[in-house]
């Protein structure tokens, strides 16, 4: 009865979402949308934005803070909804932890892995995911002999956070970027950056209908409901109403975030609550 | 002769210069260029960079963290070349400490209050810059006849970095920025932002001969001199062979900061050293 009653709270916790900004609220997004009972405790750090150009370790000393400050919220698990936090710091931290903690990049390896046909895949995201080699790593695991192309897309980021999610310029950058993967033939492309499925519609105008394009947050959702459901984790309670059900944090600009997210979210959020990430 | 010591010591210490990252290197060329024997001690804050979309609190306590460091490697004077660092944080960091602190925007304001001729200047920078009306407030100080109109430009700072300094793409977005300062018949245009230096000739371009372009790195460096000369401060001594003349400083990213400082500085840097900032 006792350890009924722990499990159901335990069911009833919060999945943690932690991103550099506003990217990850992609990832929150499919959560909701394909897990709707889960109760959210998002972060954005949204003072020491952007992660993508910064190095291993810092991202790392970042991560490890933010997951501090998540696990205060007694959240049940941890999604990294930025690609960056996943390639550089979730090897280190998932050992210190003892929740679960996935990150974007390992579904949207797998789900691409599974997508091409013709062993040629394309992964597209900040200097940083690119210059990791991560996707390659996870892809190379599943089966060596695929060939990966990625390709580092620096300007993407602030052309989608000046709201440019269609436009000529956006067309223009995304032409050059792209051009190279053309070139290699690939049937599969990663949108390795979660402020990419934003200009989804541009990318994928570009590359041609014969190529899949594969939205690692659609696909962490999908690990996320699959791990909660393994591990009798899942929230079986409808949402309250009037409850806090979706919380979220950042460490700057809370009302620019809001902004932001209002655009991105089916539900308008609240509030987003500025705390100093720094003491975590 | 133990007080002309103190001064002579006091002459050859270095002048501290800092920026979120690699704009505030223009500000230090400027400086090398007008006042050649003084050494410099610079820091970017390439872990927390860009600053210009953060809030006034948190670029306060970044701007402090970097001026306890910068008075640890003892600087006779210290320089804010980052312009949302000198809107939000001097007035209150330079009456926390005894040597001079000087920014990038009272100079640059004083420049085109001086070179209107109808009284109607221009500002273009980052968000937090324009949103904080530091430009307007220093101008209507020195003549509250003038008016000042901003323009933020946010997607600038992500183009110089990737190396569009003269590009289609730059001039595209640049005309649509610059569209309404131009219908509103301004005469004087201040680059309120250290970027934008190295856009110049494109805002030139757009903007048309009869509006002087202010650049507030170059004023700042007339300033710093000025300065230096009033106090009895200026380095008399040429430079030592082989001294170390220049350091640089950073907060992440040492080896990419190193590449782009060298496409801006006259004078190779041997290296650029990475320390902790939040420990100040």
């Amino acid at each position: 009865m006792s350890l009924t009653r722990e499990r159901d709270g335990l069911c009833d916790a919060p999945v943690g979402i932690f991103d550099s900004g506003v990217g990850g609220l992609t990832v929150a997004r499919e959560i909701m949308r394909q897990i709707p009972n889960e109760k959210i405790v998002y972060f954005g750090d949204t003072a020491r934005v952007p992660y993508g150009s910064k190095s291993k370790e810092t991202i790392t000393k970042f991560s490890r803070q933010i997951v501090h400050f998540l696990q205060e919220q007694k959240v049940k698990a941890i999604v990294a909804a930025c690609n960056t936090a996943s390639a550089y710091a979730l090897d280190e931290i998932e050992k210190e932890i003892d929740i679960p903690l996935i990150g974007v990049v390992k579904p949207g390896a797998k789900a691409a892995a599974e997508a091409t046909r013709n062993g040629r895949i394309g992964v597209i995201g900040t200097e940083g995911t690119i210059g990791s080699h991560i996707y390659s790593t996870y892809i190379k695991e599943i089966d060596p002999d695929i060939t990966v192309m990625g390709k580092a897309c620096p300007l993407f980021v602030p052309l989608v956070e000046e709201g440019l999610w269609q436009d000529p310029v956006t067309d223009e950058i995304a032409n050059r970027y792209l051009g190279s993967l053309i070139d290699s033939d690939i049937d599969t492309l990663i949108l390795g950056c979660t402020h990419y499925p934003l200009i989804r519609s541009t990318v994928g105008k570009i590359m041609g209908e014969s190529v899949t394009l594969v939205n690692p947050a659609y696909e962490t959702a999908r690990e996320l409901k699959a791990l909660l459901a393994d591990e009798n984790l899942l929230n079986e309670k409808g949402p309250e109403l009037g409850g806090n059900r979706y919380r979220f944090y950042v460490s700057d600009m809370a009302d620019k975030f809001q902004t932001f997210a209002n655009s991105i979210l089916k539900y308008g959020i609240l509030s987003a609550k500025k705390i100093n990430i720094e003491d975590y």
